[in-house]
């Protein structure tokens, strides 16, 4: 084993760093799924959802990763030849359209470059030019580190009347999130990001308007039939064994975001997202997203000219044991991306920092700053990105 | 905490106890299912499932119960219309059923009465009268204790160029199995049987004839879409994110079967079953499948006159600790089961044993032998089903 490589220093969009608490709780001997023990659980965990998702709709606990709710969702609202529109700026907002043109859907992309988001006026217009009956958004691209204004997005699909559905997979718990407020037909993440939890449990809530839907269509489903989990919740079960061991976690993992405060762990996110993007910014690093649309959860940087990425990621890993992910798709050598969602307070993202400038010095990155190139210049701006870091850090307001 | 209530007793089919083993592998921290570290326990995972499968076919891990998978094999086989037989002998065989009918294939059922096993003869006939493309089978049918005879039945599918589908989720690492021996196109387990894993993982082995079928097939899927699955193997990945924490389970699971060695497990689980079925007899107790039938890993033994079993099951669970499981459908209230499979000893079955006599004779029941009535009879009818029990482990052969 080599010390450094520690694995506390997971800082990717998920998997997250479990709570000792969560893994303790996953520690459990098995239950019977069908027993009065579990069905308590069952219901606290319903109900603990409900808060996370900011709803009184109905929500749906899936065994099975983020992509198996996306696919229940649209199972669930789409058949061949029903008009809909998905937003495509990154890779997720991609897998929508994937996953409706595999259901056969009239499908039409409105494409955003991948680190920016989409304005209302684009979303209103493809709206008039292609009536859809539902609108696929994604809150949160991981793949950019693009958060989207599902706020003003969802006013405009209810003006038109089209159901919305929403991937909020790498953002609930960590950014705010209003199911009910904001009228979203159908919201869907997972158990691996801000939920502090193992991948394994994907989570939908789904709203009166969609339920009327979901009745009247037709595509094949059985283990995704969004009907079948609203029966078994009547009775506190789910129609097909659940992941008994995650359930016990994500009970745990509820009561403890219970405990923070929902609304403090959204200020914590934004915190970790100003302390990485100033932090990185006095690195003369340029970040892939704006402000406006800049995510909590996770940061794009602009590779440094001139340094091989992916060979700099693995050294990073090796030399201090901070896992960072690359970029996806085209975006791939281009990019890296910083998590900080979850389980993760400000120091971690000190010691990310720390990780990346020295490890980018190695590689021969010079943050370019005035007067670079004194022994004394180099000494100062060898703790740039810390030093900025902590500054936001003890500048922000109230409760850390 | 009441201590009588402690967790060892579960003996139901499904999820089963953990070995501390596994336990403690689940509980690591998460690692990135991108990295070098996470592809070696996945390809250490395949290679163990292939044996578990008896099997040099590829092999599909999903995030999702044992119906996850059992729907995978259907939406990747079946498209509407496509002629389709499915033997139906107890809840596990009608959800093949309903699957296949939720995919609009032209579905026939061969009915078995509920505790048998279906003959060579009857699908034979019902193959040559529909004609299916498919064959969908259950190796181990929970719902009622009964093994069916895969090995001819798919001899008789061979012969008449259908395709096999087989549910082993029940039994697979318990029962005799031999997916390439038998030649089953397709074979489907879970994790939370005699893999002794929490549920939440589900597997399949999937034929070069099956790929081939698969390719051709244009039912809606994607995250069931084995073909993803089968191209991210190759670089020791899943195509979604995976449930990590069981895998870290799984690859522990199949380390210590390999241990104990497949064939002893096959054993261990034919001695346990041999404990159970001759103790229960001992108290007179009529058991619902008759010894040709007879499964395993799960045994089910019909209501005693005059005794309300599912009252009688809540006073064994908060008495005793052991839980039981009750009939499925129509056999609710008829039957209760005795699950035997997985991370069980033959000492946890002398104490279920105990268990289930003292609670029904506190229920009133007397095991009516000859002489029974007297107080030394009674005294000696006390442990029939132990010493029973007892003599069947200790005449078995070998290695226990």
């Amino acid at each position: 084993m080599i010390m450094t490589k520690k694995e506390l220093g997971l800082r990717i969009p998920g998997p997250t760093p479990l709570p000792p608490e969560v893994t303790l709780a996953m520690s459990r001997p098995m239950i019977n799924h069908r027993g009065a023990e579990f069905r308590n659980l069952w219901r606290e965990a319903l109900a603990g959802l409900q808060e996370v998702f900011q709803t009184d709709n109905e929500c749906i606990i899936l065994a099975g990763s983020g992509t198996a709710a996306m696919e229940a969702a649209v199972a669930n609202l789409v058949e061949p030849g029903t008009p809909v529109l998905v937003v495509v700026g990154g890779k997720f907002g991609q897998r929508w359209a994937d996953l409706t043109k595999a259901y056969k859907a009239a499908t039409f992309e409105l494409q955003v470059p991948w680190g920016e988001g989409v304005s209302t006026e684009a979303l209103r217009e493809a709206i008039a030019a292609h009536r859809p009956e539902v609108v696929f958004l994604t809150h949160n691209e991981s793949s950019t580190g693009v958060r989207n204004d599902i706020a003003s997005l969802c006013a405009v699909c209810r003006e038109a009347g089209c159901l919305t559905v929403v991937d909020a997979v790498s953002s609930l718990g960590g950014a705010e999130f209003y199911t009910d407020r904001w009228g979203v037909d159908i919201t869907v993440t997972g158990s691996q990001k801000c939920l502090m939890l193992p991948p394994g449990l994907s989570f939908l809530a789904v709203s009166a308007a969609a339920w009327q839907r979901i009745k009247k269509i037709n595509s094949p489903r059985y283990y995704f039939d969004l009907e079948r989990y609203r029966q078994a919740n009547k009775i506190g079960e789910a129609p097909f064994t659940p992941a008994v061991s995650l359930v016990f976690g994500l009970v745990e993992s509820l009561r403890l975001i219970r405990s923070e405060g929902l609304e403090r762990s959204w200020q914590r996110h934004a915190l970790l997202q100003q302390m990485t993007r100033r932090g990185l910014e006095a690195l003369h690093l340029e970040l892939l997203v704006e402000e406006k649309w800049a995510s909590p959860t996770v940061t794009a940087v602009k590779s440094p000219p001139g340094i091989d990425v992916e060979k700099w990621r693995k050294e990073v890993a090796s030399r201090t044991g901070v896992v960072l992910s690359g970029g996806q798709d085209h975006l791939k050598g281009r990019i890296f991306r910083v998590g900080h969602m979850g389980y993760i307070v400000p120091l971690e993202i000190l010691a990310t920092l720390k990780a990346i400038e020295t490890t980018l010095r190695a590689f021969g990155y010079e943050a370019a700053g005035p007067g670079s190139g004194s022994a004394a210049s180099a000494s100062a701006s060898a703790s740039a990105a810390v030093r900025t870091a902590e500054e936001v850090w003890l500048n922000w307001p109230s409760m850390f």
